[in-house]
């Protein structure tokens, strides 16, 4: 099998910088961790904010230090420094090679989609962003490393598109359509991006990060690739 | 304008963990930089001391120190704890959005292979790996954010395919037809990867990584994208 993961990711209309803040990094062992976070508030102090989460979670990461008790640190880490003042969504998803399992790590409101065995389903358990409570716990699922599973996690951005105008995006349904048409990870975050865009005409209300990872069969050859775009104005 | 990356990585021939790491991380003002490194040996060991350079390189990119400084400090902090007796080589490519310039900073014996205005040329004035002598200073070169302008950088393992049967790959010249082919930074290192594997049978003596970045004119819309493929036994 292989993973592949896709990710679009956009500002609010008229601002230089995303609050959003996305990783990826290779995990001591082999396997990926993508780590995703969202900032209070918009601009420059989100930006500050979800990159402190961010660099805090995949330098313990980098250190063999477990989802779980990265995700903890982070929220204690940013309790410390802004007095429980300040809060930030953190999502982790993780390919463990030692465990051959996908791990979720969800410090978000928001919750996260998955798709296994061509069935959707929403992981929405109560869960608290970091750094307004000491102790703060992430949710956490783990799932068998098996061909066809896919998992979306996306900024708050996302869901609000298209709210203004009494339409929401469902993200859920959109997923199960694009899985049924055999979009890959990229195409599904591109569709998705795209019909919250829509929705919000093009002017996005807040910044806008989806990442979709996807376990599918394996294709071709050993090579690992990566690939980025940047667009610059 | 707009900015992509492509990479393409795989072990030496049977060997289950690479010796090079590479990871790409978000500048503090915008931007990225990739950062490459290959450690001394193969396997395990190799990717040890890999890892420990990219992961120094990228916490204090992340803290805005400048790429010279932070391959300085990667320099003297492997020497300082392997006492000289353990080196690695060291890119880093950046897009700093302050100064609008790319920045090719290079502790590596390989040289580094660019395009600029259709033209192809080498930048390989001699250069020093890391972590074996104190003040180890890497060779920097700077060049405007322009259109069509692209880098090509890579571990030994690519300029060794096809050594052993005396038909070297002439990194250059392929890079010169895959521009005037017009492909895309990620075409280009799967191309380059996809001779160098021709070259060794399908069986790298090395492990081989590429990284190709072009700034290229500006496509469709204000998204970022990322996408990775990581193939499992």
């Amino acid at each position: 099998m292989e993973i592949q993961i896709g990710v679009a990711k956009i500002n609010k209309y008229a601002s230089p910088e995303s609050g959003d803040t996305l990783e990826v990094i290779e995990r001591p062992h082999g396997g990926l961790s993508v780590v995703l976070a969202d900032g209070q508030r918009s601009g420059k102090n989100a930006k500050r904010i979800s990159t402190m989460v961010v660099r805090k979670v995949i330098s313990l990461l980098a250190e063999g230090v477990r989802d779980g008790a990265a995700a903890r640190a982070a929220s204690d880490y940013l309790f410390t420094h802004k007095n429980g003042q300040v809060q930030s969504t953190l999502n982790i998803i993780s390919i463990d090679l030692d465990s051959r399992t996908l791990v979720i790590t969800r410090n978000n409101p928001e919750p996260v989609v998955i798709s296994s065995h061509g069935s959707v389903s929403v992981l929405d358990e109560e869960s608290q962003s970091v750094g307004i409570y000491r102790d703060t716990r992430p949710v956490i699922n783990q799932f068998d490393l098996e061909e066809n599973l896919f998992v979306v996690i996306y900024s708050d951005g996302l869901s609000f598109a298209g709210e203004r105008i009494g339409t929401p995006i469902d993200i859920a349904a959109s997923l199960s359509r694009q899985i049924d048409e055999a979009l890959s990870p990229q195409q599904i975050a591109d569709a998705l991006m795209a019909q919250a865009l829509e929705l919000e005409q093009d002017r996005p209300g807040d910044d806008i990060s989806v990442v979709v990872l996807g376990v599918l069969p394996y294709m071709e050859d050993q090579v690992r690739r990566m690939w980025v775009r940047l667009p610059l104005k």
